[in-house]
């Protein structure tokens, strides 16, 4: 049956094409207010697709309102449906968004972007080919291949798509922990497709993300701002006391000078390096990314261990001081510096908090100054770490080595993807990260694309996985 | 004829408060280009004043056009008149200027700004009312006097008024080199009432000012801006090296680090210590005027001297960073640090900024960072320092004794007004700053006010000295 559904796939593809084109014209931008009815006309797509192919229980939940600088805008409903309720079958919950981010031909796009072109390498270029629209309709046509072939799915399907992901997932999580003993009550495993390949070669399997722990560092001194003419000298300037502080959280080569950070770091074992090893990752891929080679490390097992296993900061930027162009001799009053650090197992953060506050309060109190300081921990996002010997895993691995022939490498991501952690949380279930698309697909760039291959292949590995988890105890 | 003009002045007091309410009326507002007709018409206004009192050559010189962001926008006119042409006479040039800060009532000021109002403790508020329109027509009350007397004056006397002061003086210094040898060809001195006293107390004539070099410190890492979590970790970040190179620059007790910089300052001799003594200042105007006691010095001695004759450094931000509220956790790929240094003599702007190219470029090769990394003054004003011995400022301590019965504080002041220098530098006359305002007028800020008593005194001071200037050899 796998079989006959890889053949359709193959021989299908152009109407697969043309479903993605008609998803990315519509300019579903969740963070601009006058694209929020095409958000919702988005949703609306996406249920009549799902109705169409017989899907049991099209429902939404509605997330209310938000709060758009003052400015009360609906939430777009989180979609949910249900194909196929035989109890003896594994039920597999699929989460993907269908919001976009904001894209503007003035801003370099070489072609309209919500218009999907396909150039001469066969690429699919269009706001949200990759992200998250290819994978999301990957899903659909899955199912539709099924009901054109008249096969059953080889398990039970949920569908769980939102249209905030690319605006902070405002609603979702609340609607996650609610349907936990609801619609999602009989979910077995989680699989979200909204990541990428590590390189641009080989598929993978998305096994770790980092957490993030963001700080503000507030430096109090004067009741307003002053001129530095008349008071440079004379008093305790607020942006001295922070430059002291803030330059002594990180070294230039990415060392965390906070006591006790790497102390709560899982100790890195043999098992563990080994599979650093052969992973499809260049150093000029790096250096494609950052457009300089400006790396710290020269192997890529040093870069990929510092972006996935350990910890990093990052200084971001200072609210209240002077950011325009220009000269402007102000003493600022009140500036709060921004940074965060990226979080990795064992660290807690509370713990991280903890360390950080002791840590900036100390380095404050020796400058000496009369200047008052705050630190805060403004929001924090745990790090995640499945494991790769579930049965969810097994079951994709397979179905990769199926479609592409080779075995996905195993991967880690620096960055968060907080429904991840929402989902294993809420749900008690193993959850699997299976990316679609390749590394270099510029998800929030100018010309955003999927490769023709990596979506017809997509939609293969997400039905093969689909028979994988079926065969699998 | 002097004490006929001084009881003139105090007998007609309420007809100059109508003149500043007419003046203050008119919403001059130098950088709002909606308002630039109302700057206009006040320079009609002082024009019409001046040819009412039967001034000669009243004439106007067009600075050109000013881009107002892409905008071209008329720059408001040089008034230029002249009262008298004697060639027995000495010619005292005054220079003032006619347009204002903003001011709108919603940032918090108790009376509509641009209404003169006087309230109980007889301050005269409104916009303008210290700075400048006062001074300004100080001038012209002392000329309305003498016609209304039947006096003539016993001085040439010389105006200059600009309306862009508020807005960095545009085109203003090229029209005063140009008529260096044409409509200021005759000028012995230089007097500008376009400062304040010290303190509340005690009227003072100020002979010092500090410059000013401001920098740019540019990073330069990645083609465009990353995501922390992606790539925290494996890249140098220009913040970290921004922030190490920053933090080297000065301490939190104002100790500029740049080696060099102090080898250059002009040593203090006892004579000067001794002008520091009894100035009418307190530690308690410090603390008002900043809202809290964030002090460096603990004596008003070190407090002046840190102000006037020391230089000082001071941090203002930075351009390429996140600025706003909240939470962001981008790697900015440019950032462009700005700071300045308060000069004094004997610093040479030239080798200041060598000192800091030197300083910053060797503080940042130890950083080992891969980013690149660019230092430049992006300008620089010059200190100013003038004798109180020359018979510019003996003829202004003799007047202030002729109407306070005191004689005056000598002072500095720690910020630049550029104009004085060039004033200097075009005509190589001796420039004496002679302030009619009080320390607390709030000249840039809300309810900015003038004491009736400084209004009509200053207008006795004004003509006293021009009564003095003609006595003196």
């Amino acid at each position: 049956m796998v079989q006959q559904f890889l053949d359709y796939v193959e021989k299908n593809q152009d109407s697969f094409v043309d479903r993605l084109r008609k998803a990315v014209a519509i300019p579903s931008v969740s963070g601009d207010p006058s694209h929020r009815q095409d958000v919702f006309r988005m949703a609306e797509f996406l249920q009549g697709e799902l109705k169409a192919l017989g899907a049991d229980n099209v429902e939404t939940r509605d997330p209310g309102e938000q709060d758009f600088h003052g400015t009360k805008l609906p939430l777009p409903p989180i979609v949910l449906a249900t194909v196929g309720t035989d109890p003896k079958k594994k039920t597999v919950l699929v989460y993907g968004h269908y919001d976009v981010q904001p894209a503007l031909k003035e801003d370099g796009w070489t072609t309209d972007p919500f218009t999907l072109v396909e150039d001469d390498q066969q690429r699919l270029i269009g706001r949200g080919s990759s992200d998250d629209k290819g994978p999301v309709l990957g899903w659909i046509n899955v199912v539709e291949s099924h009901v054109k072939l008249g096969l059953e799915l080889p398990v039970n399907l949920k569908f769980c798509l939102e249209g905030m992901e690319e605006s902070g997932s405002e609603g979702l999580e609340k609607i996650i922990y609610s349907e936990a003993s609801g619609y999602f009550k009989d979910v077995d495993a989680v699989c979200i497709s909204d990541n990428y390949w590590l390189g641009t070669t080989k598929p993978c399997l998305t096994y770790g993300l980092r957490g993030v722990s963001y700080f503000h560092l507030t430096v109090r001194g004067p009741a307003r701002d002053l001129h530095s003419g008349v008071f440079g000298g004379t008093v305790h300037e607020p942006m001295t006391d922070l430059f002291a502080v803030m330059s002594k959280l990180v070294t230039p080569t990415g060392k965390i000078l906070v006591p006790g950070i790497y102390d709560q770091v899982r100790a890195m074992t043999d098992e563990e390096q080994k599979t650093y090893e052969n992973l499809a990752f260049e150093m000029k891929e790096l250096h494609d990314a950052v457009g300089n080679q400006i790396n710290i490390h020269d192997d890529v097992r040093s870069v990929l261990q510092h972006r996935w296993r350990y910890p990093s900061l990052s200084l971001h930027g200072i609210e209240g001081a002077f950011y325009n162009p220009g000269d402007k001799t102000v003493v600022p009053a009140c500036v709060i510096g921004k940074f965060s650090i990226r979080t990795v197992p064992d660290m807690g953060m509370d713990k991280v908090t903890e360390l950080v506050e002791k840590y900036v309060t100390d380095e404050f109190k020796k400058l000496g100054s009369k200047n008052t300081m705050k630190i805060e921990c403004s929001h924090a996002g745990n790090h995640w770490l499945s494991s790769p010997d579930h049965w969810n895993y097994v079951a994709a691995s397979k179905a990769v080595e199926k479609v592409f022939g080779v075995k996905p490498d195993l991967t880690r991501e620096g960055g968060s993807i907080p429904v991840t952690l929402s989902f294993q949380d809420a749900l008690q279930k193993n959850v699997l990260l299976l990316p679609m698309g390749r590394g270099d697909d510029g998800a929030h760039s100018i010309n955003e694309k999927l490769d023709r291959s990596n979506y017809i292949s997509g939609i293969k590995l997400l039905g093969a996985y689909l028979y994988e988890v079926a065969q699998l105890e």
